[in-house]
């Protein structure tokens, strides 16, 4: 069990400053390891802000459960320290607003962190830093924020990420990626950031929006013949789409890719928790951006086109967009 | 008003004798039509049988509003009289009961007409007749039941059809679209009955499907820039279908069904009335059959496939299929 390490061997002086912007069911998982870990970590929240400053985070993991009962919040961008690392864990919909909550963590040449969905995602990081300070990544990981400061942590958990600019002369990826690994996260570097996001996209769109369109866990996608055969198709169609702008993602990760969702818990993605909250939905930079980029070298992708078109009006009749 | 019309003069001795086979929005509202124009009509009916032994039709209709205290109103096929003209206004999952419906008013020789959604739905009717006794058509009608025995008709009402087997020695088919216009029916006969089905489906593939998926009725879906574009690309991919099938439907209908239905009164198609009632929906004829005829000559229909796909799942969680 993770909870029961001992304390980490690790020289405190030596050991990153983290901020975590959206300490939801993503940020609040990983700045807790890593604030447990021994890191100075800096949580900017929102309406968790009161609860968190006055009782700390909760995690239930499958990594083991704990409790921080202090941690360092903040209820507004300007209060956080400069860090060598600013996590970017908000939704994209948010993405506005990193000018203004980046400034001051990044302000002494700190590197951002991009943990989001979708594709085309770090322009704000890259404005309000510069290209060589920005790391990109995904999450293939099931958490839920589940309460007040109360993260629970259920199925899977890898972050992958690496340096957008892979001609970096001061990376901080392998410094980080080693100190997540210390403090007990799946962490691990890649130089090919862009391919692993077209490898998270061929889980995103099948399974974050057939889940909206149908209503459903990805469970139940999985479980129905019709629901598989659509995952399966827009699985297929992602991963052509990748291949066309020569990103090579092996055949039989399609296959894996569903697989490893039947071996999941049944789960709800965050997509349709946004939706059933009439929260804007990611589609721009699960569905736009992968469609568009693929449209460069001249593949059309109708399957994923379509889909986002349900979701899109799904989304306007929300009130989104 | 098709109310005021005078008894029409036609000789009641050589006039057709009708059975209609589901007395709903569409066998009601065109049966009652012909017993007002002097038909001998008999309807079959389930649930309302009662209400209209003892209440008869009532009409709301866009071409005139009328009741008819009296109609002969069957609980049971045994009961029915042999007909000249069978109508068939089911909906296609009921077709497995056609066997026993048609036997008694096909018994001396009378004709079917399937007025029903999708392609492929004359099976039943050849089996239980022969294939030059089957007429077949489409209505393009937008029309509900209210209530018991009563039949709102709220906008379009034509109907196209003509014989399967255009060698057939003695068509009813003439006879009884004069007859039907006679009474007020906006009919019209046909030498292509499958062009007659393909340009039904390009309105009932998007239309019907997309109502269901994204939960709107036409005009929230013509309205929304997004839904509009589906409904487009659904028209597009049906049309190219028929083409590649040898079925020329000249190339400004595509823009017409999408034009009709933007000027059509805000409806909820069949489907998605069989939908939200937990009735199974009619996927097999509307979309299984035109996707598998292109299948025969190597078209395929990635988009209504899915839409297809997305379909099933749904029938299967409201327990159907």
């Amino acid at each position: 069990m993770m909870n029961n390490v001992e304390p980490l061997a690790m020289n405190p002086k030596t050991l990153q400053r983290y901020a975590i912007i959206g300490a939801g069911a993503l940020g609040g998982l990983y700045g807790a390891m890593l604030a447990r870990g021994g890191h100075d970590v800096h949580f900017l929240l929102k309406s968790d802000y009161e609860h968190v400053r006055k009782h700390g985070l909760k995690v239930d993991s499958i990594w083991g459960d704990f409790e921080l009962p202090r941690v360092n919040a903040h209820a507004t961008a300007a209060t956080l320290p400069p860090c060598d690392v600013t996590i970017v864990a908000l939704k994209t919909t948010q993405n506005h607003q990193l000018p203004e909550l980046l400034a001051t963590p990044t302000s002494q040449g700190g590197s951002v962190l991009v943990l989001q969905n979708g594709l085309d995602i770090e322009t704000e990081a890259i404005a309000a830093t510069s290209r060589d300070r920005v790391m990109s990544g995904c999450c293939f990981l099931c958490s839920n924020k589940v309460g007040p400061g109360h993260i629970r942590h259920l199925d899977q958990g890898r972050i992958v990420f690496g340096d957008l600019d892979q001609n970096v002369t001061h990376s901080r990826a392998q410094q980080t990626a080693a100190e997540m690994v210390a403090c007990g996260i799946d962490a691990k570097v890649s130089e090919h950031v862009v391919l692993v996001r077209w490898r998270k996209l061929m889980w995103n769109i099948p399974f974050n929006g057939l889940s909206v369109i149908l209503d459903a866990s990805t469970k139940e996608l999985i479980d129905d013949p019709a629901g598989l055969h659509l995952a399966t198709c827009l699985v297929d169609e992602v991963h052509r789409a990748a291949s066309a702008l020569g990103i090579v993602i092996p055949e039989d990760h399609k296959l894996q890719t569903i697989e490893s969702t039947r071996k999941m818990v049944p789960y709800d993605s965050s997509m349709r928790l946004d939706f059933k909250s009439r929260r804007p939905m990611e589609i721009h930079a699960i569905f736009d951006n992968p469609v568009r980029s693929a449209a460069t070298v001249g593949f059309e992708m109708p399957l994923v086109s379509a889909l986002r078109d349900q979701l899109r009006f799904l989304d306007r009749r929300n009130g989104n967009g």
